[in-house]
């Protein structure tokens, strides 16, 4: 068997694993009249950039938490944090501050029973390989097979949303960034 | 004369150079019905980030070219360009397409007659050392001295702003990103 | 079938054509005594530096275009592009600039006849729907099923890679940041 | 007094209480053989970025904390942590937890005796105003001040690092990024 075929084998895996139940509660929770915040560290920080810019496209008003222009994170607020293992400390340290303040948070990790999944008003739980080890076995190194899969499951959402809302391909095209 | 004194003694003296009527009529630009781009690389790109998080603070809808969350700049739309030789190849190339397509162009350069000093509606001139050797003479290196004068004139531009707009430090504080 | 079928059944058809021979002469220009740079804009942008952080645990030296510490490019380094279309200018215009200097091109695109396929020493082509409509048909918005693919490819390139220079995954583990 | 001459008050103000003798101790703790980090928020992290750009530029192996290829920090390794208050969270957090893992602190701050300030192996104080409101009073928004002067500070240093490696401005150039 290919290495390409091993890996997908692995992302199959996990994303036969995947409970559109949950992608349900989270397309509940996001909503055009709510701001949307992302948050993640390392490769899963990348993931949930990669969410917040199609939410921006599909129309949301979003904000990845550590870039220029994000505001505080408000009560009534939506906060999408992202962590493998679910322990990333400075992920906890800002999704509890941001519960208590209000905000309703849609975790994403491996483990339902993790700190971060534990803190989630919705779970989605995608069960790849993270750096602790944790989740499906994989050949690859550290979470990549937790990134591969965030990446597909958060784009599956963005599907649901962009179905949801009646957003064309030519309508989030007329939005994608016109300077690159 | 110690470094600090030197050091200060150059900014002092560019910042002597700024004409207040080129940051009215900037000021005058930027409006709260308007989206606000900034667009700088290496040091002057971080000076355009500084600016764009100041003018969150202050209300204003603003963007920065190249991050997640960025849409697409439209007629209309005002676009902030900072470039000390105002020779940056990627900031004329971006910036001649966006006034092509409409959009108002506030340059900051150190040299008005700069491919880029020429693009902008407004320009505002900072005539500090750049990479290219020209400005006020410095001891520092590379663009040093036209990073700091760019980032205070940036600076009193928002103080104007903030004035006209009636906007307390308390109103600011609390847009202020609350999770870091 | 479910949608997260429908989206597996398209990452399955696009994997399914990567010609691991490409990955093979990818592997055999990144070399730890090359520095390795990454470039692209938007969604590619953040593959490439998704890419970028996991060759940095596998012990490369590696740079992301546009970030703080990234130093100049010169002959003998490596530069790996990424752009669904191929087209993208500001990626094209830098790449030419890079290879004029005697850099190596790694172009990673939907298309070997792209502009940017064209400009590439080894180009990996990844054929899954991009901005442009071209590639693979997707269900999903814009350049998703080029992302989704280019990065489960890039992370095939990092398992030829890591199994090739011997980095476990306690190597890696040891490398990843601990601030976070 | 015009805007530009009540705001260069207020940093002449702060830059002549700077101690040269503080720049002196980090200068000797920032050396080629040492890699050396930034972390700050906000406009503070932006100011980090700036000095870890130039001290690339000079010829440190130098990494911002969240940025894509920052690697692990370890002991023997220098910190330089950037708060005005001296009391944000994260900075705080990640500062400490890279104290105990045996890295030399430089802590940068309107405070020597706020928690951050207490932390550094060597303190260079910026006693400009702050979120906080405390350092020099200023007609200025937030921390306005405090960054305008610690951009000014930090660049100090590495003029002063310049001088000592014997770095040219035609070095810095060739190390300055070409691909802008």
């Amino acid at each position: 068997m290919s290495l390409v075929e091993q890996v997908m084998g692995e992302v199959n895996q996990v994303m036969g694993m995947i409970d559109e139940k949950q992608l349900k509660d989270a397309e509940s929770v996001i909503q055009k009249d709510k701001r949307i915040f992302v948050l993640g560290a390392g490769r899963s920080g990348l993931m949930a950039k990669g969410f917040a810019m199609r939410l921006m496209h599909i129309g949301y008003t979003v904000y990845a938490i550590g870039e220029t222009i994000t505001p505080s994170i408000q009560a009534g607020d939506v906060l999408v944090a992202v962590s493998g293992s679910g322990k990333t400390s400075s992920i906890l340290e800002l999704t509890e501050k941001a519960k208590n303040d209000g905000v309703k948070v849609v975790a994403v990790t491996s483990h339902s029973d993790s700190p971060l999944g534990k803190m989630g008003d919705v779970t989605i739980v995608v069960p790849g390989a993270t750096k602790a080890g944790d989740g499906v076995k994989s050949i690859q190194l550290l979470s990549t097979l937790f990134d591969q899969s965030v990446h597909i499951t958060l784009d599956v959402l963005c599907l649901m949303l962009s179905r949801r809302d009646h957003v064309s391909n030519d309508t989030a095209k007329a939005t994608h960034s016109n300077l690159e």
